[in-house]
């Protein structure tokens, strides 16, 4: 699977199916999936913990820490559209929505170059 | 947009033109990402703190509430694959590797029904 | 040190020592306490993703378990404190005015066995 | 209250009797009380998203924003005491055991000026 080609269905009906195998849809209520996408997105988090934000643009350089982060990430996409699946949700349509209104928050004129909550700029 | 039809590789092209616009890819730094990462899906796991995980699956019931629920999961995503952009990493591809270590340790036989780490199967 | 003697200040002060031993200070910027201690809470919790909350309840029983959530407290608590020494707060005084402002928003008639955000009490 | 004075026994008490009252036990489950205290630590963390590390320490110096991250911490720390209320740890006696096994980790030789994790010292 690569980026280009793979739809967010694909990836719901591969974890779907990989959790219903397992017969594990009934730990998988939404508040224990948020509690796990929550603790993995923690995990990636670790690895930026004690580096300097400029420092953290260089993860790529170490091969074996870039395998490690990139399996974290799949952790919070996985549980991500697990979490879809178990609420019925559309996750690209929710993304449509939600950068549509955040382009209503944040015009470009006023947030250009700037990281401050909307309601203060 | 629908998790049918769209592909990782459109919504990655969407968050980063949306963050380029705005000048943000200065604070787009991989740290900070997951740290944004982390508050959002803690976000998420905030509307389920109170009530039970059997409770937690009805939460479509409550239309103003799903609505709310479904921004936190488009913030999430959102920043996982401005994650994907800011460190080079193709999403899609993460995810299968993962996928295909999990089955390793979770085969089907062992894993049916119980909610342990692989190390206690 | 037991809870019943042992004050704040104590253990601000030996965890301050521990990371000044270590020349840990250059690294302990609030930005990067606030995400080592989101990182220690996360751990905390993952002990009880896939248990019920009522299930949660009996973590005691087993001697093994209750050790490593007694770690996994103990650093939330540490970073927390290592938190309050790099930005000059005084945690007691800072929890009574919380408390305070709690009490206002929750008013006992009112909250009483009532798990919803103030606002809609 | 003050630090210097002000005992882990003591806020636990407060925190107890606060939530008592309220018929709040109910809900305080380990598993609710470790989601909420992630929650609380996610929200800490939202105030330095932006900022580099060195920004962070300079935090103090906006008092709206000092009394913000003073509620914020005080929040970690009130679940914090009240998991511990509710699992029966002593948190000092946690504490101690931790800071213990931590000095072992990383020897002041060994760990002088370097952020990375035990096992790789």
């Amino acid at each position: 699977m690569e980026d280009a080609q793979t739809t967010f269905a694909e990836v719901k009906e591969k974890v779907m199916a990989f959790a219903r195998e397992r017969e594990w849809e009934q730990f998988h209520a939404p508040k224990n999936l948020s509690m796990a996408l929550a603790a993995e997105a923690a995990e990636l988090m670790e690895h930026f913990l004690w580096v300097s934000s400029e420092e953290s643009r260089n993860v790529s350089a170490d091969p074996a820490k870039r395998a490690k982060i990139a399996e974290e990430l799949a952790d919070v996409i996985i549980y991500a559209l697990e979490f879809a699946n178990a609420t019925g949700l559309d996750a690209a349509r929710s993304i449509e929505a939600k950068m549509a209104a955040n382009a209503q928050k944040y015009p470009v004129e006023k947030a250009r170059g700037r990281a401050v909550k909307y309601t203060e700029l």
